[in-house]
């Protein structure tokens, strides 16, 4: 079982002695966790000796009216899952551990990068992150963290903020894991009823469909995404956007035409977010240029 | 000699074997070292086993129309200096070196406390400060990291920013070094003339009035900093600000009148900032509630 830590004095005398000669991870987490998380560990062990899972719902990261209160937390089953895949300490503090002053007067912010897409519904979420990822980064000090690729733009800001404040911590993306049908997993997942899951798969389907038109000659791309947001509405959800930026969510710089990948060579990503019932759904879908 | 790095990378290498068993402390400059800047390294070897100074003119703490491009230089004497004191290791970056994107699009902002005082005339100042200094956090990651009390606003910033981003860093403010005649050390008195110079230890006189007259019951607080502010501003001086505030740069909750220590009990600082020439002096005087 990883040994678990709700102190930061205590994690940081425990894995202090590694710090000499063998390599720290980090993998960042709000708990409930599921197989995407656990792939997330699999794949720190691959850089690093020792693991260390933080487990914290963080407040400053929820807006107004969202489902702080109400996002499921499951620690004992969590360290259980955690155990299966080897992590070696989990940091689970309380509120107050994190925030002695909530919330805190400092604000780090990664700056245009957070306005767009997730940044327009939830305007404080990315302070939120920006805060958190720094704290957790600078108790844990690892040599490298991993932050799953279905929450894009949070990964984007996150290789940002590393850059401009110059930590010497390795950022991996780890893959979006998904179930049988195509839905990138989520603990949001379970806001779902039994039939809003049997929809939910369209939004992958929809990233897709897309992908494999975005290319060549096809439709402009403002009628393709037209016609996939009418398709999504269509089947109940509620989108918040749906979008195609490149891979360093930059916007593209077209007429709305089609894009011809052998011209501009350039990676590029189609990220959604839309409400089916009570769960907000986020997944994307990388295209990179040489597979078109 | 301290052994000088211009990279990133290599200060990390050469220091991360003592990290194990040993202390390392941090002393931030922009060069162009005085005496006070030495008492630094001095307090800086009592709390650690290797002392990094880093020697880097931040142009984000500069802004337009300031001093940045006349700052003075001076690495080489100033890595003689630090050879006198004991100094292990001199971080000297050149501006890409630390700002691969100028201005970073990242920002670090202690909230409320920065707006007040230098804030007030300087905005951007504190950004500047707030990110340049969470960048040699990240770089050098000091068990301790020293401060001159001569910025004091500065100082209570940087203690809070560490309590905010959970910085397993001790920040140890240092006494201001004086001249002779009581001028606080600053590479910036360099800009004033010579009889400007003879001018300028009337703000630390003023100081040293207000702190013996500000307890007990002397004149309203009003009365004696505007008797204060139109002695300096006779002598030469353009003031940006004398004020009173708590330890922790509070307001003052009074109606003017003067503070009874013995019912308050806290502690006060007095802050000035004053153009003389083209040289904006800086100083403070902390009266503890058990001195009056």
């Amino acid at each position: 079982m990883p040994m678990i830590h709700h102190h930061i004095s205590a994690l940081r005398a425990a894995i202090q002695p590694y710090r000499a000669a063998q390599r720290i991870a980090l993998v960042p987490t709000m708990g409930n966790l599921h197989d995407g998380h656990l792939e997330l560990v699999n794949i720190a062990k691959q850089h690093a000796d020792i693991v260390v899972v933080s487990i914290f719902v963080n407040p400053t990261q929820f807006g107004v009216g969202e489902d702080f209160d109400s996002y499921p937390r499951t620690l004992d089953e969590d360290v259980a899952k955690l155990a299966t895949v080897g992590a070696d300490y989990v940091f689970a503090p309380n509120i107050d551990e994190m925030y002695p002053v909530l919330p805190p007067p400092t604000t780090v912010r990664a700056g245009a990068i957070t306005e767009q897409l997730c940044g327009k519904t939830r305007p404080t979420h990315f302070d939120g992150v920006g805060i958190v990822v720094s704290k957790l980064f600078n108790i844990v000090q690892p040599n490298v963290a991993i932050f799953g690729q279905k929450d894009y733009q949070q990964l984007a800001i996150i290789k940002q903020l590393v850059r401009d404040l110059s930590y010497s911590i390795e950022i991996i993306g780890a893959p979006i894991v998904r179930a049988a049908d195509g839905l990138a997993l989520s603990s949001r997942n379970q806001y779902l009823s039994e039939s809003e899951r049997q929809t939910a798969p369209i939004l992958q389907q929809e990233l897709q469909y897309l992908a494999k038109r975005i290319g060549g000659n096809h439709q402009p791309l403002d009628v393709l995404l037209a016609a996939s947001r009418q398709r999504i509405t269509s089947a109940g959800f509620v989108i918040d956007y749906l979008d195609i930026k490149t891979a360093q969510l930059d916007s593209l710089k077209t007429d709305g035409s089609s894009v011809n990948f052998n011209e501009n060579q350039q990676d590029l990503v189609i990220l959604v977010a839309a409400w089916l019932g009570r769960a907000r759904l986020l997944d994307n879908q990388l295209v990179t240029a040489n597979t078109v």
